[in-house]
Formats: C-alpha cells, structure tokens, sequence
C-alpha cells in the first residue's frame, strides 16, 4: 500500500477565517457552509471535532454547519475564543483538517473501568485538556470518572505533578516562600487578601496566586478584582512580590497549573468537586508559585465544602503526604464551617468586609478578622517567623496597628490601583417571619442564592447577612439583603429564597 | 417580604426568533447580542442555560453572545435543533428566562457519590433528559456515573422503566409479539433484515425497531436505510406490519424510548457503555414496542463488545431479570465475536452483504446466512412455531427457498422503497506484505478504521473484508479495501491503518 507515513500533517484544507463576535466563554467554536468544497471533499458533518491551524498554532475547534449566509462558501467564522487562540485577524487563511484520535480518551475510559490512572495516563490527559483537545463531553466525563471512583494518593500525586508541569512555574532565589489556601465551601470566608498584608509587612514572601469561584459564588480573584486588577502576567506578579513582598492574582493570568481552570468550568457546571481533584488543584498552583510552607484551611460544618471530621482528617493527610512528595511543607486547620464568615456573600460584598476590617472600622466583621489572624499566625508558626502559640498575637498586633491596611493598599497599587467596592442596584431584604433565635444557616443554600442573584460574573450582586447563629430576632427585622444588577434576577432570586424559608432557621423563643 | 410564589413561571422577555439555519445535530443554542435590552436586564452571560418559550413549547438552550450584525438587538438567533423543538416560524416572538435550577442534577451527584439511584430520582433524570433540559456536560456526567459505578438490578429496572414511560409505546391485539436485539461490537453482524424477513414470512409479528450506530460504524437503522426509508411514524410502522408482518425501522423515529437517541450520542463521544446502560437501552425499546418474546444475540471475543464468557453471563443474567419484571421472556445466546460477520463494514457494505445472503448469491458470506438463521430458529421456538431444536433448520429451509427474499423486498416496499446499494467513489485495497495466515482480527480497530472512512454518516463508507480467521493469505494479496466518500477521509485513514498495521495478524507460514 501507498500511505503517508503515520505522524506526518494530516491532509489540509484552507478557508478565510471571519470572525462573529461569538462569546463562548472557553469553547472553541467553527462554523461553515454545508455546501462549502472542505466542507464536501473532508466529509465534516456538524458537531464533528476539527484541527485548525494558523501557521504555528494549532486547536481543536466543534465544528457547526450552516445553510445561511453567516459565512461564504471561503471563508470559516470563528468563535471568540477560537479567534484568540489562533491569534487570528480578518481573513487570515487557516487550515481545517480531521484530528488525530484523542489517544488519551482511552485512559479515561480506563479510568472509568475501575482502573487507576499512571503517570503517563495521566499526563497525556492533562497535556490534552491544556492544548483545548477534549470537549465538553469529555471533560465531564474525566472530572465525574474521579468523583466517582476516588483518586488514591499515587493518582493524585500524578494528577498533581501533571497539572504544575503542562503549566508555567517559577522559582525563587531566597526562602521560605509562604502560600494559604482555604478548601472552600464557606460563603465570605475571604481571609486571604488580610493574611498576605500581615505576613508581607512581617518580611514573608507570599506570592498569593487564587482561582475564581468554582462552585461557590465568589473566590478570591473575584473578591480582589473588586479593588485592584488580579489578572497580572508572571513578570508582573514577580514585579509586585519583589517590591512588596506579597500579592493576590488570578492564578489563570500567570498561567500555573492552566489544566485547573478548564477542570473548574466542568465542576461547576456539575457542582462536584472530588478529593484528589481537589487537593491537585490546591497543590498544584501552589507548587508551581514555587511556595515551601502552606496553610491550608479546612472548614467543617454540615452544610460547608467538607461536613465531618473524618472528612476533613482524611483530606488533611491527602494534602500532607502529597505535599511532603514535592518537598512542601503544609500545616492544615480544620475551622468552623457552620455558618458564612463575616457578612457579604458575593465580590464586592466580600471586598467591602475586608476593608472593614482591615481599617478597624466601628462594626468591622470580628469573625473574619479572628480567622485572618489564626491562619496568618499558623503560617508565622509554620515558617518559623513567629514562636509556637504565638503566631495569632503576632498577627493581631500588625492587623490592629493599621500596617496590614498600609501594605494591603501599596500591594493594590502596586498590581495597578486601588478602587472602593460599590454595591449593586437592585435589593431587597428578607424578613424575618416571626420572632425567634437563629438556630441553623445553610452556606449551600445561601450560595446558591448569591449565585442566582448574580454572582460571581455580576461583581456587586450578592447577600449581605444581618444575622448569625445564636442571635435572637423580632418578626419583620431583616435577615439578610438581596443585591442584583438586573431586576429579572431579583425577581428570580426572590422566588428562590421564597421557595426555601428555611435557609435560615428560627426557633420560636 | 413580597415574592411570587414559588412555582409561578419565571419573569419573561421577549424577542423576535431569527433562523440561523444552523446544524448542530440536537444541540439547542441560542445567539443574542451582549448589549440587547434583555441580555441586561436578565443579567445573562456567556454560556447560560437560558428557557425559551414559544406558546406551550418550552426548551432549554444554551446562550451564547456576540457583538456583531449576527442578529439585531431585537432578535434571538436560533440553531435548527432549537427552531425545530420550539415549532417557529421566522419573526415569531418567544420568550426567554431563566431557568428554574434542574432538581434532577442532585440526583445524577448522587449517584457520583456512591449512592444508589431510586425510581424517583431516576424519572426525574429521564424526564429531564426527554425535555432538552441537559446540557452535554450534564449527559456526560450521568453516562460516566452508570459506567464508573455500575447499575445494580433495582436500578437498571428503574432506568428502563423511565425510558419507556418517557417516550411513546404501543399494544398489539394479537400474541406473541417477536423481537430480536444483538448487543453489537461485531462489524458487520448485520443478521435482523434477516430474521425479520423469515419470521414474517413464517407468520409471526416482529416489528422490529433499530437504533443508528452508537460507537460502531453502522447501526441497523443505518444499514436498511440504504436500502429502504427507516424513519417511519408509529402510525406508519403499524401499517407496515400489520400488513406485512414484520418491519425494519429506526427506533428515533417512533419515539420509543427517546432518552436512549439523548444517551447515545454522549456514549458515542465517549465510546462508552454500561452494562446497564446497555439493558435499558435494549430493553426499553422492546418493552415499548409490545414485545413479548425477545432473542438476544451476545458475541464474545477478545475485541467484541463482551469480552469473555463471565462477562456475557453477567450480561444475560441481567437481561433475563429486567425482562422478567415486565412480563417480557428473553432468550440471550452467546455467538462466536473473534471476527467481523459477513464482509461488509458500513452501511451501504453491510447492505449488500444482507441482499447477497437473502438472494443466495453465489460467493454471499455464509457466515451470515448461518448467524441469522440461528437467531430465527431461537426465535421460531421460543414462541413455539418451531420444536426444540427444529427452528434452525425451518429458517433456512424459508432463507433458501427465497421466501425470504420475497417478504424482505414486500416489507421494504410498505415502508416506502427498494433502493440497490451503491459504493463509494474513492476505494483503496489494503495489501498483505508478506505471506502468511490471519491469526487475528481486531474488530475494534477495523471499527475505528470504518468510522475514519466516513461510517455512519457517510452510507457508502467502511470496509470491505477479504479474509477471515484460518485464510492463507500471499504477500500482495488484498487483505481488506477501503471505501470512502471524500478523498480527504481515504488519505486520513490511510495514515490510520499504516499507523496500525496489525489489525490484521499475519503469521508467517
């Protein structure tokens, strides 16, 4: 037989790229004619997974077919994130040809079989998932496969190594570079921004790199984003810890551990996030930052991310032993996770109690700031800055003198300025039925309510709580306030907190 | 506070439905511009779920946004798939809201967690699916779910259950009612045009229904719709047997048990499928129909879909409980999978291999005409129109008198048709290069081979098979030929087989 020898280019068609303005968020997305010459001579039928290329750049685009004229029969229309990717202008040629088979699949089908996935299993995945190779379809298939059949310790050290090395890393030329993570799952537990303004004026390093909200209806880059500009590159990032010691970024902008943020659309659209999952993307960004001591904290609670102590325990040895591979030293804490820290639900809610407390303004949340406190002296203790048992005092001297605030806003400055959270439009606050004693709050439901008012994507929707657990109340005082920025998501909301009265539970006195 | 009560229908707006002429096979989607009026006020963003209403259809779709002249800031663009669902017409006003959240979403996180699914959460599952309501992220998780963590047998009864009462299903006035099903990963296995032919003709009532290919390059309905129309309405289907006997037609098309068309498009993506998955799938699609008595072809070999005689067990013993719990008698027979049946792969090859075997053709594959009276003749005494081990022989004495032929030809007539087969433009052979004897055939790979020709979409695409297991075979001599409709796909698989040479094993005499 005549063949091209395996490895060689496939067959290469070439269409004028024509872009549609189509915001798919991630997705890469093509549309051509039905009737168009690739079209007939490469037997593409809708929805098949083509390879585009332009010049050295390469993706895997769903391809869409039309019998319209959104596109001529030449030219090819091209998602957003296509155009971006490819790095495309107005009728550039770029070639559309079949795929390769996605190798990797099989170790996913693997996967789902009971097998455990190897190293070389696991890399091929992850190297897949990073170039946009795997669909919607298969992403999903691989983040419920590792829900569902659990990663053991090798499979999450894999995971883990995987997601730092298909990334950027960076190094340091001094130590210990200090990191903290907070597992989730606790609606305004937003002690980061506080924790890295203490330990940066105490002399750490702490280049603090955090994700958006995966399921929940904040993160911290979306909390910081409120106030200064987190999507900063990595010689930027180093620019600012250089200078201050400290930062707070967007992970997804210095592009460590880049497999995470694909893995984090499919897990919030599935609201599941698994242990091993969970402790590779923790660990991963935080060993790719080139971090050497990490706080990590766990809170419990019956409606938080992790409900039992035995959970929480079998997460904080995951998270050692794993760390311990890469030579990382980590100190987990499992807090209270019964009820939301501070008041605000949502962005610019959250940025507005992190102010409050680090101006030590009359009514500042004191939960967030005992909490900030507690990790920033576990991590003063952990780094050998602080002596043992000492590391909380330490900490609340700094946040009280005011010189937490001082270096929190030179580190805003330093990312690109410093802007004052505002809240949204619309609100409305719900009240209290009838008299009582506030016995239960439920975080998942309360979040799911922030994220149906708007958040994250809508910076100043969110809830702002009025009460917490043990308090006594009067019938028509506010529980808690609705902010949207739309009126139809107010409304929407409103029938959502309407059907579920019990969110926050009162128990007559 | 004032809410609507929960339960009443979302806030709506409204605009003007515009028709993209957009193939996304069943994917529904929706185009508006990010500045219109109601993208604002609903607060959506890119990728939402979003409801549409159109009188008393209502779909859920996914949004996407663009900034150019795509649509009008009045307008909503919509892919076919979505046009279709919603009955439109161009200008047409429709509604769009938010959705209300998908309650069944908990159940299918259940299941990831290692909980059993009940009747309840798997109805609401179903019907969710049957609605348009999962998103490809959604079907994918579910799938992986049943695959990770297997059905047991309350499940996969409860799953069958919900996919016949979520789609439509028919009584017959008369008894038995015969069916067949083969649970495929054979190439070429395509033994039901002929069962049905002889079964008919031998007077009992088979109205057969077909799915299309779920991972393998021909299904049934892809088969005999080269030859006649598969696609008929239930109305349609029970004139044809009832005025025939039997019938051949595509399953989609009478609406049996539509979460199954759902289902395989995500199990075909993924190349997946579950045990129970696999019973429903069959098994709700017969209870639909009115089966009463089932035969049930397993192939087992080391690269069919079964792959050992434990697994086949497992397989059987499952069907026959499921079964039993509707009334239904099945009869599983376990058949030889170590190679394709017949010579054809692909839908228009296939096709002519069933016509050379009704026909008696000189040189028509025997293994063909042997398989499919086998099945017959479980058949014939299963129902008991044949004695124990006479029914075997009563089908082939009706296959070879050319009875057969006749009902097979009158059948195809009813439903709207005869159609010859025709092959592909672009063919290559595939040459031995050495002497030697065929030790195996992986028919997984040849399947993949088949699909990258262009199999089943292209119909006249696949694989021609010259050899089988035990052939001695001359270097040069044609092993298998490669049909395919583009000359981009030839060249695609070509670089796939060169890839994989030892999809045929020759060893050497």
């Amino acid at each position: 037989m005549t063949a091209k020898p395996p490895g060689s280019p496939p067959l290469a068609n070439v269409l004028n790229a024509h872009r549609l303005g189509l915001d798919t968020q991630h997705e890469a997305m093509a549309f051509i004619r039905a009737d168009s010459p690739v079209c007939r001579s490469e037997g593409f039928s809708a929805h098949s997974r083509v390879q585009l290329i332009n010049g050295s750049r390469s993706i895997i685009a769903t391809l869409y077919q039309t019998s319209t004229d959104l596109v001529s029969d030449q030219q090819i229309g091209l998602s957003e994130a296509a155009w971006r990717l490819l790095g495309l202008t107005e009728g550039c040629q770029i070639s559309i040809s079949h795929p390769a088979p996605l190798e990797s699949l099989k170790k996913v089908r693997s996967k789902v079989f009971g097998q455990r996935l190897g190293e070389a299993g696991t890399n091929a995945i992850i190297t897949d998932i990073v170039a946009g190779r795997y669909s919607d379809i298969h992403l999903s298939s691989f983040v419920t496969a590792c829900s569902a059949l659990p990663l053991d310790l090798n499979e999450t050290i894999a995971l883990t190594r995987a997601m730092v090395e298909t990334g950027s890393q960076t190094t340091w030329d001094r130590a210990p570079i200090a990191d903290k993570h907070c597992v989730g799952g606790l609606p305004g537990n937003r002690t980061t921004p506080i924790v890295v303004a203490i330990c940066a004026f105490l002399g750490l390093t702490i280049p603090k790199t955090s994700s958006r909200a995966i399921t929940s209806p904040a993160g911290t880059a979306d909390t910081m984003e409120v106030i200064t500009d987190v999507d900063l590159d990595l010689a930027n990032m180093r620019r600012v810890v250089d200078q201050q010691g400290g930062c707070f970024v967007w992970g997804g902008g210095v592009q460590f551990s880049p497999a995470d943020d694909a893995l984090i659309r499919i897990e919030r659209a599935l609201n599941l996030d698994s242990e091993g999952a969970l402790v590779a993307s923790v660990l991963s960004k935080k060993i790719a930052a080139g971090a050497t001591h990490v706080v990590i904290d766990i809170p419990v609670g019956p409606t938080a991310k992790v409900r039992s102590q035995a959970a929480a325990a079998s997460l904080q040895s995951l998270l050692e032993k794993v760390a311990n591979e890469f030579g990382v030293k980590v100190q987990s804490i499992i807090t209270d996770g019964t009820q939301p820290v501070g008041r605000g639900i949502g962005p610019s809610l959250e940025a507005r109690d992190v102010l409050a407390v680090l101006r030590s303004e009359p009514g500042a949340p004191a939960d967030l700031a005992d909490r900030a406190c507690l990790i920033a002296g576990a991590l003063l203790e952990l780094v050998g800055k602080a002596d043992a048992g000492a590391g909380k005092a330490m900490a609340m001297d700094v946040l009280y003198s005011g010189a937490a605030y001082t270096k929190f806003e030179a580190i805003c400055r330093a990312q690109g300025g410093f802007r004052e959270p505002e809240l949204a439009e619309h609100s409305r606050p719900i009240l209290a039925p009838a008299p009582g004693r506030v016995t239960s709050i439920d975080n998942r439901r309360l979040a799911q309510a922030a994220k149906l008012a708007g958040g994250p994507d809508d910076k100043t929707a969110g809830i702002d709580l009025h009460v917490r657990l043990g308090d006594s109340v009067q019938a028509g005082q506010p529980l808690y306030t609705l902010y949207t920025e739309a009126p139809g998501e107010l409304a929407y909301v409103i029938d959502y907190v309407a059907a579920n009265p019990d969110i926050i539970e009162l128990t007559k006195p």
